[in-house]
């Protein structure tokens, strides 16, 4: 390794390591953290969560479109985001970066920063990471999560009766990537915002995981992502377009409108909301923020009530990045 | 996603879960595995250690040496690598996979099946993992293990009077990449074998760990990893060259004699050995096929002791791949 790699590394773990780190849900689990062969957690008494989420130049994003803080902001919300769709609290985050030549060091900081902000909003900490050279970038990012209910909770437990909720806003991160690809995201600022920072809805998340019998999290578009919880369940879906629609921001719908782009579309399928979808049984009190979109009843596959009528679920969704 | 990147995935996980699942030190403590938003993991009880490791094609690896299955089987020892070097026991990984346009599906379930290999190796699980499209090969592996002793073991914990303890071989993997270089593989087939397939030492390194003061993995050259437990312990180590060179295996020897190739200079600083070096104290006992290398003592860096003279270290290592 080389000195400019040890300062490289020193640097970026004073970043990692700094604000947050010994504060949130994070603190406290992190035995050993940046600088030894692996990062050492204490013992939780609890379940874990675990999972792992790539993000590449050019596939997940376009750095044309994003800050460095950005692109760091949104690999490790993304990630987290599978965390939370368990019922759990995210701990602590791993990154991987592969790093292309010549790129320069305040990029490099700047994902640190994003990464930073990102494991601040979840409250979980950073327990260290691993670089490489690569002939582009990317950040695979691993987070570990705790369960602190009596079990996680998957995509198979909605039964039919059930009502599908919603957390969080669904369309507007692909209205922002239309915008930017249009050439004009001066005209969906706040669509823009929520494509480039996705919201985190911590506190909510876990309300929602308390009573939930299924969740999952929107990240490939409503419709499909409600799919796999239908399809794993062995139930049929109907999201009320009308109730999604009840969400919209005036904000968002306003953009849709001038950029004339099919709004209803984005929400069903627009992809890398990051938002959440619970099966929750009847008697159960919808926590604020989150609302009741639809239902689950015996059948299978996803169908959208449309302006008092069903219709099959859109097919596919809209990616994010640059393709 | 489309019909064939569903049915791609079952069959992954197909050959993922497959024979060795069941059983090993991992069996028992996955309890959601492949098709969840996250793996769930019980409760171990114990103190988690956690890594994440990279491998892009054409950085960490060559296609054009390395079948697919020699590829998932390198990625996940790498990684796994780290957690042995902590005193603990893997229990499971997790990997994002980037797969490039084309890639054919036969290629993709030898890298399926030489992770399960390498899992099966380590008697740990695999519990899931991620694939995105990407322009180049990428397997990007997390590994948690768990730490059986009262703490995991770091590297700083080395004090003069210490002996510096080499488990596995050093110096093999990079005499069979220079072999595949100079396109005389067959000129070194146990050195290329050992490159392609790293051996991994299990059972070894749970015993070197419980006399174990400091432990790392050898995986940037034995002086350079050495260095680091000198770094962060606050002493000197020296390294006998004489007793390296007394754990070359005759066909190793003969075969980079037969290269042209400077043996010593490849155990010093090859790289990618995933060997173990700890420092033990004086009155614990060495256990079997691991053996005294060294000693540390007060002072810093690191020392070569060769033919009865000391000398600095070498500087930086061969690192694999094709570059």
């Amino acid at each position: 390794m080389s000195a400019r790699e040890f300062e490289r590394i020193a640097r970026i773990a004073a970043i990692l390591g700094g604000a947050g780190a010994g504060s949130g849900s994070g603190s406290g689990v992190i035995e050993v953290g940046i600088g030894d062969d692996a990062a050492v957690l204490a013992p939780t008494g609890r379940r874990t969560v675990w999972t792992i989420d790539a993000a590449v130049d050019g596939v997940h994003f376009d750095r044309a479109w994003l800050s460095a803080e950005d692109v760091g902001f949104r690999a490790t919300v993304a990630a987290a985001s599978d965390v939370l769709a368990m019922g759990a609290r995210p701990v602590a985050a791993l990154a991987a970066w592969t790093i292309p030549p010549g790129l320069d060091e305040d990029t490099i900081d700047g994902l640190a920063r994003g990464q930073r902000a990102a494991a601040d909003a979840l409250s979980m900490a950073i327990a260290g990471g691993n670089l490489s050279d690569g002939p582009l970038l990317s950040i695979t990012t691993t987070v570990l999560g705790v369960v602190e209910r009596a079990r996680a909770i998957g995509r198979d437990g909605a039964r039919a009766g059930d009502r599908l909720v919603l957390l969080g806003e669904v369309g507007a991160a692909a209205l922002g990537l239309s915008a930017l690809r249009a050439g004009a995201p001066e005209r969906a600022e706040d669509a823009v915002s929520v494509w480039r920072r996705p919201p985190v809805h911590l506190a909510a998340s876990t309300a929602l995981a308390d009573v939930a019998s299924a969740l999952v999290d929107v990240s490939d578009g409503l419709a499909q992502d409600v799919g796999h919880v239908a399809h794993a369940s062995g139930v049929r879906a109907v999201i009320d377009l009308a109730a999604v629609r009840a969400r919209r921001r005036a904000s968002i719908a306003a953009a849709a409108a001038a950029l004339g782009v099919d709004l209803d579309r984005l929400e069903l399928a627009g992809g890398e909301d990051y938002a959440l979808v619970a099966a929750v049984p009847e008697g159960r009190a919808i926590p604020p923020g989150a609302s009741v979109v639809g239902r689950f009843e015996p059948g299978q596959g996803v169908a959208i009530l449309r302006d008092g009528r069903l219709e099959p679920a859109p097919a596919g969704h809209v990616h994010g990045g640059s393709r």
